[in-house]
């Protein structure tokens, strides 16, 4: 998907919602259990009922590789029947990979070239740590996207992400985004995650990067707030793509799992909506 | 595998290699293609050939995913062949994962947890990015370890490790040694990644970290020094796991391919064996 097509999409929908399919087998409804693949027939009630409401779906790849074979069937069936909505929402491979140039292009291989790997995601996580060419193997594929990890939303962002640049009033998160810069990523190839843990931060960031998508965590079960990220972070054409993970899949643990999920994508697309 | 057996291995074999399963299926030798899964076949006789000189194997993820559900058969193939001399070698699931805390122990079944994943790696390579819940959960299964990610061989290496510290001399791959001993990590459930291809740094890298061992990339097709990297960082344990990739599996893409392994790997291994 191009950025023209994801912005059409935001307006479209009057969202920039991301759901997270964070999918625990030990987590979902105990009904679902005697399903085939319970964590399959999960994800397909919760995109059933989060689509009016969402733009994208980001399968976290630990909570399908915990389980091994099976969970990686439950993965690819997720994704087919993501892409039978193929128009209507934007995927992302939640997988935070990052190596070598050779070992990088067989991971965007992975995520990205369906006769290759059987998946065709429009974006994948990638981590900056190896630099340069971890990251261009993945921009060599037109209309996919990188979503390069930057200030992340958890507890151990702290220990090396905010660390001062010597000589310089940089730190390394916005050392990472002016590097990538040069790597011919583009507002129409590259996303940055920006946590909503650090909300006054986006500010910054977004004065750095006018243009660029950022992929949001951290609202909701991690305590994010969700105002301050659509006021510091929005822009005219949207360019947040937010996610929220636990406090949807898990709004209930009952049958009604699914209705109680799309009260709650509803109630953040609602205050989204003021801002597109 | 803990230290103890390690070393044990290591004396025994007279050997610290550890072979790289970076398994292409356009690169192994064409006359594999007729089998019904010609990246085992090509892992099993690479196994087999150069069991007496390696001590680890470490296959690399990415070569896998990126073949879908049929690479993950030839990875779970590939693992279960190398459980069979469970006694004989150390394995090393290398997928640089790293995320959020309840992510991260997630992968850390993906890897460790043959009940819920199907694998028993010893070991699995770690990006420290994103801090101390990204590595800590990996630290919480016995006669396990982190190899984490400091100092890599790979050209993109030079944009963030080695940034230097406002008001110090430590660079960033210094930082992320210095902060992941805070994390709980001792010499029997960490390893740290040290190119070869940086030998000079080895020194400096073994004066911090006097006990624990490096898992060195980049000798062989990346241009490391093996003999400086003996010089530089072998300890009176060994200390080290030398990787070889490329140079070894893909030593001939003939009928041969799996002798010519064999020499390879029996030279690497005649060249470690003086300092042991």
């Amino acid at each position: 998907m191009n950025r023209q097509q994801l912005v059409s999409l935001i307006r479209r929908k009057k969202s920039m919602l991301c759901i997270g399919l964070d999918s625990d087998i030990t987590k979902i409804p105990s009904h679902l259990l005697s399903y085939d693949d319970p964590v399959f027939e999960f994800n397909k009630a919760i995109i059933d009922a989060t689509l009016p409401f969402a733009i994208a779906y980001k399968p976290n790849f630990a909570f399908y590789e915990s389980r091994g074979l099976v969970g990686w069937m439950s993965l690819k069936r997720t994704m087919d029947y993501l892409e039978s909505f193929r128009e209507e929402i934007f995927t992302i491979a939640d997988a935070k990979r990052g190596d070598i140039g050779n070992t990088s292009q067989q991971y965007a291989k992975a995520f990205f070239d369906k006769q290759s790997s059987g998946f065709d995601f429009d974006a994948a996580t990638i981590n900056p740590y190896m630099g340069t060419d971890s990251v261009s193997p993945f921009l060599e594929f037109p209309d996919k996207w990188v979503v390069l990890l930057t200030l992340t939303s958890n507890k151990g962002a702290v220990d090396f992400q905010h660390l001062q640049k010597e000589g310089s009033k940089e730190r390394l998160f916005e050392i990472v985004i002016k590097k990538s810069l040069e790597w011919g990523s583009t507002p129409s190839n590259m996303m940055y995650v920006v946590g909503a843990t650090q909300a006054s931060l986006l500010l910054k960031i977004r004065k750095i990067l006018p243009e660029h998508f950022f992929l949001v965590p951290g609202i909701g079960a991690q305590g994010g707030n969700l105002e301050e990220v659509l006021k510091y972070g929005s822009i005219r054409e949207g360019g947040l793509l937010i996610n929220a993970s636990r406090s949807v899949i898990y709004a209930s643990d009952g049958t009604d799992f699914s209705i109680r999920a799309a009260e709650v994508a509803c109630a953040l697309q609602c205050q989204m909506a003021a801002f597109i």
